[in-house]
């Protein structure tokens, strides 16, 4: 065996080992190598903020390194990996699957809120508060199994497609945002998702579009029951709220699922404000970074007035305290992955 | 340099780049080299039932490959990682808890279920029921914050002996679930506990002795909020029973957490039976295996007719379908781990 053949199949050999199936390898290079894991950051102070922390956490020689296992990286999900606008991409759903089912249920043409939602009318949605809002939720996302449910959700990416953008709603993720969930990835981060949105709704997607998978999804749940079904057992969603994963209730999403404090968290409201006050309060090194939208050329630009995706206490405290804040204009050389 | 050491220096990169420093490279390694992986089990049939299916699943080139993401295996915790007898190891904790909080409670020397608790009288505590229980629960389990918590629990392991067999109770782990744990692990399983006991409770212990993560510990939990201390968000633990992790609750819990069926799951009793049922209703390939409690020499010896960890229906269910079962006596040539 020549010289390079031997060193191919010690590598090969090696490779095997280490569990070249699961993909881990190439996880693990796509950090470490010379190319920069973050091209679409600008070299901004934000980008160097991240660098520089997630440097001194990793590095063997660090004094403040941290130990792989507690390398715990939570993500919001609604304008801080994809966009929220013109509505939270869930409610754009559930319109339109209030559309789908209008046929069935002729009442609904003359009642709040489903009167607001065929005509399309997020305003009048939105004036119909948390009570109409519940109502939408509970018609469109229970009462069925939790693999129809998936089912309906994954074909709605594949038809549904953005207002404004003309694309599915699963391609206004932002580019910036995929290269430091892969960045952290290869520095032995795990990287979850910790959102106010319904953790089945954001299930059907995380995997594929973010490589996050289910069981590191934690979202706003409703109750659900085991049922017999020809023998088999099926789990049925019910129409009942179990849990909102807002606002305080994240931490308390984190500690049910996760059960440690985060050493990251990234968000872009108020609604993550807790999330990051809790990550912040850990002992030793931590990292709290806010999407700020400040581009209403390629995606909006919005904060202490929207009522969407609201940012006004979580950006005073953030000034205040040592956290990051993403200028999106200045600080991404691109929002968007390109169109596939 | 020369050719050995050529070879060493790609090796060693290779190594680090694929996350040496996580241990990923050598859980890989335990389970892919020639030795046993599974020493402490006798060449039995639940055994070779094992090393079938996980050869099935995660040779690539067999017709029933399963992707590494989707290679989900869950376990029950007590009678099935772990021993249960004389009582849940859980509610030995809350006994000991009571006595020592008995000093500031002068009044629950009269009190059922505390008098009970307090003489260490196990059958007249089982005789308060689910609400007597329930109430010892919440005095020792609630009213402080989790970090309070996981600390008092931590204490309690590092004292505490078992009465049989005195040596701490983390030490009455089965050897032969341990060397299964890493087996899967060294295969591309990511391996849970799902169990009825406080999960709060179990992550204390699970990350050290399973090598299973608090974010893959599921278990019954009670409610909680974040409260502000001292400028310093935390999170309390409120005396409400928040989801009950047992029987039709196992799957519920899965779904709640894992959002995706398993594709092997271990349990002992009939508190188990829905979490086997849900696997092996699942398509494709599944793995369902009880360990069934034969040796009162080294462990116990029960089934249907104990109150703490019957099993019965899942019995004749494993017997009819086509799961299998571990002859404690039999098929483990070593029940605990050698002491330390």
């Amino acid at each position: 065996m020549g010289h390079f053949n031997a060193m191919r199949s010690v590598r090969l050999v090696v490779l095997a080992l280490a569990g070249w199936q699961s993909g881990m390898v190439f996880a693990q290079q796509a950090g470490a190598g010379d190319a920069d894991p973050l091209p679409s950051w600008e070299e901004s102070v934000s980008k160097a903020a991240i660098v520089a922390f997630v440097t001194k956490v990793t590095r063997v020689d660090s004094p403040t390194f941290v130990p792989v296992a507690e390398r715990v990286a939570v993500f919001d999900n609604d304008g801080t990996l994809w966009s929220e606008r013109p509505a939270y991409f869930q409610l754009m759903f559930t319109v339109d699957r209030v559309r789908q089912l209008a046929p069935q249920h002729p009442e609904w043409e003359n009642q709040q809120p489903f009167q607001a939602a065929l005509d399309g009318d997020l305003e009048a949605l939105a004036q119909s508060g948390a009570e109409g809002l519940t109502r939408l939720l509970m018609v469109t996302h229970a009462g069925m199994t939790s693999d129809e449910f998936s089912q309906t959700v994954k074909q709605w990416l594949a038809t549904a497609r953005h207002p404004r953008f003309d694309r599915p709603y699963q391609q206004l993720v932002f580019q910036p945002m995929l290269e430091l969930l892969e960045y952290l990835r290869a520095h032995g981060f795990k990287t979850f998702i910790v959102s106010g949105g319904g953790v089945d709704f954001i299930r059907v997607f995380a995997e594929e579009v973010y490589g996050i998978p289910p069981e590191q999804t934690i979202g706003s749940s409703i109750k659900m029951k085991l049922e017999m079904r020809d023998g088999h057992p099926v789990i049925v969603r019910l129409p009942e709220i179990d849990f909102i994963n807002d606002k305080a209730g994240k931490p308390i999403g984190i500690q049910k699922v996760i059960g440690r404090r985060p050493l990251a968290a990234f968000g872009n409201s108020d609604g993550d404000l807790q999330m990051l006050q809790y990550t912040a309060a850990g002992s030793g090194p931590r990292f709290c970074m806010i999407v700020h939208h400040t581009d209403s050329d390629r995606e909006w630009k919005y904060d202490r007035d929207s009522h969407v995706g609201r940012l006004d206490k979580a950006l005073e405290e953030a000034r205040q305290g040592d956290w990051s804040i993403v200028d999106m204009r200045r600080d991404w050389r691109v929002v968007y992955p390109r169109e596939r």
